[in-house]
């Protein structure tokens, strides 16, 4: 359940200390020690498991039932409006901690967050072609 | 529950054409028609919800059983190991569609997508005083 060398279930079983946001049975909410804006946290659940994929879909259930509530909260406490919820998951996505967890970030008008979003167009055909290809493997993963 | 000039109800409601990977009655994930990665989706709840704060918590619970089936069946169908899932809320946030949107966004190795990462630190004792604040608002919020 919990791995000996990751931070978070260190975090979770509090040999690490942790800025406590929020924190029931199954999931816990903290703020992030390096945040890219005031109020930036973290909801992980307390199980470990790598990335969403890897998650079992109840766990990951878990944490969704308690996101609305956390978000909502940050907005209340940190007065702002907009917000990302950004989950990396393996290393070219950007993921450090290999234990599941959503980024709450708050947004506000000027600051230093960027990222692009270089668009692209499918060529004609190919769209459909790919949704089949992808739709395939969701009903072979299925239980 | 549908917004008559919501695009991505009118794509639950069949109005609107998509490339749909999965559906079941609550849930519906289809190929972004402007990705930024090949094989870039959306996965939606069917109910109209703008951002997750203001979701039903178990809405969202439902988007979470089968995120982890999706996100499994991208990496296999595209062959990738790392993806992002990303949820814009709210325009600073870059959400453009009104309607609560899940992105899972393949990368691979030298692909053109960036965002920078701002890291700050807060000072002493702001870290504690802020989760105590953040804190507070999600017992306030809770039902």
């Amino acid at each position: 359940m919990s791995q000996p060398d990751c931070v978070f279930c260190k975090i979770v079983s509090g040999h690490i200390p942790s800025a406590k946001v929020y924190e029931d049975e199954n999931v816990l909410a903290f703020l992030d020690i390096g945040p890219i804006a005031k109020g930036h946290l973290l909801v992980i659940p307390k199980q470990h498991f790598a990335t969403v994929d890897s998650c079992d879909s109840k766990v990951l259930a878990d944490v969704a039932m308690v996101l609305p509530r956390i978000a909502k909260a940050v907005k209340e406490a940190m007065n702002v409006k907009d917000y990302n919820i950004l989950c990396n998951n393996g290393k070219l996505a950007g993921q450090v901690v290999e234990h599941l967890h959503f980024h709450i970030i708050p947004r506000t008008l000027g600051d230093a967050i960027r990222w692009n979003w270089p668009v692209s167009k499918y060529p004609m055909n190919e769209i459909e072609n790919l949704a089949k290809k992808i739709g395939e493997k969701v009903v072979v993963s299925s239980p």
